[in-house]
């Protein structure tokens, strides 16, 4: 077994963690760096981490996520945020990002632009949306491995109001929507009902299928 | 950096690969084994992995992906395949399965079965796809990490007709929808024209976002 996947058997949703063990902040920047490295559609990123840190937010959004001790016993609180909509300024900035600091133009990079212009701004937002969302998830799946690298435990949570925290964190005004958050923190040695009990994953033969 | 940082720098979506070279069936079993591993809703892992590797399928499914050379390049071709729904069945399933790994019933668990039962089945099926379908995504995030990780080179494609996709496979016939499809290979010493090129991501400043 690879040193990768003994941390991936290692990593489970962690139920309690130890308030007074704060996550060291260059583990939680590479952390975010492997957000960041990760691919999205058309390389777009079309959302945001916010990293929640103060006590008295934390505490507020508490009560929203099913009053889930880990939001104040962690260290720091990810919320992955998606954009609301996907426009033609959000697309012309990433595309022209690219071109500066690459130092040209690419003319298959240019058409693919015109091609996002042309599709994206004119559906639906809602539509947008959820394509933006599902690359949020692309980063919690990075989240989750590269915490678990950095043996730092965590704990993925859609179970929480995305209205409210949206409104705690002025998200809308942003053009932001929450889609998931992580707790980041250290798994309690008390207290933790799932902590001692053995990660559950279907039998590989029902998981994959091999088309030869 | 640490080593995992340093491999998602490495990383890119693939152009061009080297159809002579094949990824190593260890190597892939490590990936698919990360992706078994990660964090899905409930633990419920709403989606399975298809591996082509047969290539006249991927012949197949290469026209209805933009013609996309990866796809027959590529030596095992990852899909990621999405429940149409939850249904009683595949929730009970996945507890039972819980149950019996671990040796005994859990009361907050069983109650926490119940409450999945009496919400989820009742859902219309396209919401329990849509969220089947982020799970995916949780999913490829891994494969992503994972692949990089041991050196192999991807390509993570959303642009394929996935009713086209689903008839070749016939995951319809299995209550599974495909999502997403990452090749698997290894990247051409010539005739990729991103290999070369900088990778570009929104600096950490409009990624991340601290609230202290």
């Amino acid at each position: 077994m690879s040193e990768l996947l003994s941390k991936l058997e290692w990593r489970y949703a962690t139920k309690k963690m130890e308030p007074s063990k704060a996550v060291p902040q260059e583990k939680v920047d590479r952390i975010l760096e492997a957000v960041r490295l990760t691919a999205s559609s058309s390389g777009l990123q079309p959302y945001e981490v916010i990293v929640v840190t103060n006590p008295a937010v934390r505490e507020e959004i508490k009560p929203h996520a099913w009053n889930q001790a880990q939001v104040t016993d962690c260290s720091h609180l990810l919320v992955f945020a998606a954009w609301d909509n996907y426009t033609e300024e959000r697309i012309n900035y990433m595309f022209d990002l690219v071109n500066e600091e690459r130092g040209f133009k690419n003319e298959g990079w240019e058409n693919y632009r015109q091609m996002l212009l042309a599709s994206y701004p004119k559906r639906d937002a809602e539509t947008n949306y959820q394509h933006a969302a599902r690359q949020a998830y692309i980063g919690l799946g990075s989240a989750l491995i590269a915490a678990a690298y950095e043996e730092v435990d965590s704990t993925p949570m859609e179970g929480f109001d995305p209205a409210k925290v949206d409104e705690i964190l002025k998200l809308r005004e942003k053009g932001l929507r929450s889609v998931v958050i992580l707790p980041l923190g250290y798994r309690a040695t008390e207290g933790d009902w799932l902590q001692s009990l053995k990660k559950v994953r279907r039998p590989r033969a029902e998981f994959v299928t091999l088309v030869d």
